[in-house]
C-alpha cells in the first residue's frame, strides 16, 4: 500500500516513523517524491503542497491530519473520495484540556494572581465559583460536546449552540441565528470550536461581543477561540478589550499564522495568546487513529470523521 | 437558639447576614459581646479569639468554618462536644477547581506561554498529554477523593495516598510510609491535601522532593500544596527549585500567613503563589451547610464532618 504524505512545517520524520510503525505494510512517499501517481491509495495532508491530490487516479481517501479541513474544501477539483478529519480521542482530550484550562484562567483570575505575586501582595479577594459562570460553546461537534461535558463536570453552567438542532444530555442547546442571540445574552465565557466556513468567517466581531452577558462575575464577556483564526476579527477583539466590551480573551488561533510581531493582540490586557497549540495532532495518537480508519476502509467497514464537503465540516 | 461567632479577618457582617437568612430563629452573638454564656448552644469559629469556647456550659457543637481544625485541636480543655469541619459541596468544588487549574498550569506550561507572549514569539513546542502525567495525591479524604475523580476525568493518571488503607474506584491507592515512597517514585505532580497534625508537619521537605519521579514529561516533580502551610518546609522548596530537584510548585498556603514580603518564594521560577484562596468558605454556601447540620443535630440525626480530635482530622 502506497501512502502520500504532506504536512507543512511539521516534523516529517516523526510522522513517517509513526506511520511505518502503525502500518508496516505501507510505503510512505513524501509530496516532493511521489513516484508513480497511480500507485497511491491514501493521502495524508496538512496544508502545504496539496496540488498533487488532484492527480491521483486511484486514490481511496484523503485524511486531514488536523481537525480543520478548509485547506481541502477550498480545492475545487479534488478527487471524489472520502475526506476524513482526524479527531481522535487524543486530540479531543487535548482540546478539552485547553478549554477547561482557559476557563479557569479567567474565572480564577490567574493573570491578576500573577501580578499580585510579582508585587508581593497578599490579596484574598474571593473568586466566584464555577457554578456562577455561564459558559456558552459555539460549535458542538465531537470537540464541543466533549468540552461541554468536562466543563459541566468542573461545575460550570454550560450551553451549546450549533447551526442545526442538536441535543446533548445535561446541556442546554440552541441553534440557528435566533438561538445564538438567546445563548449569547446569558453567556459569561464564550468558547468557539466552529469550523471555518463562509458562514462562520468573521463571526467573532464587535456586534457579537456586545451581545454577551454583562451581569456575570467578571462584569463582561470572555471569548476563548480554539476553533479557527478566520472566525475572529482581530481588530474588533482589540477594540472590545480596550473599550471594556470584553473582559478578557484567550486566543489560540489567528487570522494569519504565525501571528505577526506587529499585532496589537500580543500585549492587550487580560488576553492570553498561545501559538495554535491548544490541541496538537500528536504523531503517535494520530497515526494509530488513521491506521484504524484505513484498516476499516480496506475491510469494507465505514470510516469515522468523513467530512460533508458541501457543508465544509 | 443562640449562636456564637468568631472569624479572624473575615467579613463578619456577611456571615451574620447569611446565618440569619438560613437560621431565622437564631440569635448571632459575636465573641466580643457574648452575653450570658450559658445560653450559647452552638459556636462557629475560624481561628481568632477562641478562648471563650472553654467557658460555654451548654454548648452542643463547635463548627470550624473552614476545612482545617488545627486551631481547635490545639486547645487542651475544649468542651466535650462534637467539633464539625465544614467541607460542603461548594468548598469541595472550589478545591477541585484549584487542583485541576494548577495541574494544567504546569502541564500546559502557562508561565512559559506567557513569557513567549510577552516576547511576541510564536512557539509551537508541543506539550505532553494529560495521560502522560502521573498525579499523586497525598490526603484522600473528602477533598482529595473529589479532586482525584476530576483529575482522572481530565485524563491524568491518578494515585492517592493516605495514612490508613483506603479504596477509591478507578484510582490506585497507597498507604503508610512504605506506600508513600512507592507512590512518590511514580509521581510527576504531587498534590497535598493533608491536614496539619504532628505527623504531617514539615512532610514536604527536600527528602520527599528527591523521591519524586524524574522521568516524567517535565523532567522533575511539581508540588501543589493546597492543604496546610505547616506541611511545607519553605526553605527546602526554595532549595529544591533552585537546584532543579523540583521542576515547579503551586503554593496556596504558607508556614506563616500572610506570607512575608521578604520570603524568597515570591519570585522563584516556575512557582505560582496564591493567597490562601484555593477554596474559600463562601458565606452563603457555608451557612446553608451549617444550618442543615444544626437542624439534623436538633432532630437527633447524625451530623456529617465530625472531627476525630485525637487523630486531628
Amino acid at each position: 500500500m502506497i501512502i502520500a504524505l504532506t504536512a507543512k512545517g511539521w516534523d516529517i520524520p516523526a510522522w513517517v516513523e509513526n506511520l511505518t510503525a502503525q502500518l508496516p505494510e505501507a510505503e510512505i512517499r513524501l509530496s516532493d517524491n511521489l513516484g508513480d501517481l497511480s500507485e497511491i491509495e491514501y493521502a495524508l495532508a496538512w496544508k502545504g503542497d496539496t496540488d498533487f491530490l488532484k492527480a491521483l487516479p486511484n486514490l481511496k481517501a484523503i485524511f486531514s491530519l488536523g481537525a480543520g479541513v478548509e485547506f481541502l474544501t477550498q480545492i475545487d477539483d479534488l478527487p471524489e473520495v472520502p475526506v476524513v478529519r482526524v479527531v481522535g480521542d487524543d486530540l479531543t482530550a487535548r482540546m478539552c484540556e485547553y478549554v477547561v484550562w482557559q476557563c479557569l484562567m479567567h474565572h480564577r483570575r490567574q493573570l491578576h494572581c500573577l501580578e499580585m505575586q510579582k508585587q508581593k501582595i497578599w490579596d484574598q479577594t474571593a473568586d466566584a465559583a464555577a457554578s456562577d459562570f455561564r459558559v456558552g460553546i459555539m460549535g458542538i461537534g465531537v470537540l464541543g460536546e466533549a468540552a461541554a461535558h468536562k466543563l459541566k463536570m468542573m461545575g460550570y453552567q454550560v450551553s451549546g449552540w450549533s447551526r442545526s438542532p442538536k441535543t446533548i444530555e445535561g446541556i442546554d442547546t440552541y441553534h440557528g441565528p435566533d438561538g445564538l442571540d438567546v445563548m449569547l445574552a446569558k453567556t459569561d465565557i464564550l468558547v468557539t470550536l466552529l469550523p471555518h466556513t463562509p458562514q462562520t468567517e468573521g463571526i467573532l466581531n464587535l456586534d457579537l461581543f456586545r451581545k454577551l452577558a454583562k451581569d456575570g462575575p467578571l462584569g463582561g464577556g470572555v471569548v476563548i477561540n480554539a476553533g479557527r483564526g478566520k472566525l475572529q476579527v482581530e481588530e474588533d477583539i482589540a477594540t472590545a478589550i480596550r473599550e471594556g466590551i470584553l473582559a478578557g480573551a484567550s486566543l489560540d488561533v489567528f487570522e494569519k499564522e504565525p501571528l505577526s510581531p506587529d499585532s496589537p493582540l500580543w500585549d492587550l490586557p487580560n488576553v492570553i495568546l498561545t501559538s495554535h497549540i491548544a490541541a496538537i495532532s500528536a504523531p503517535k495518537a494520530t497515526t494509530i487513529h488513521i491506521a484504524e480508519q484505513i484498516r476499516r476502509n480496506e475491510a469494507g467497514e465505514p470510516m469515522t470523521g468523513i467530512v460533508d464537503m458541501k457543508r465544509g465540516y
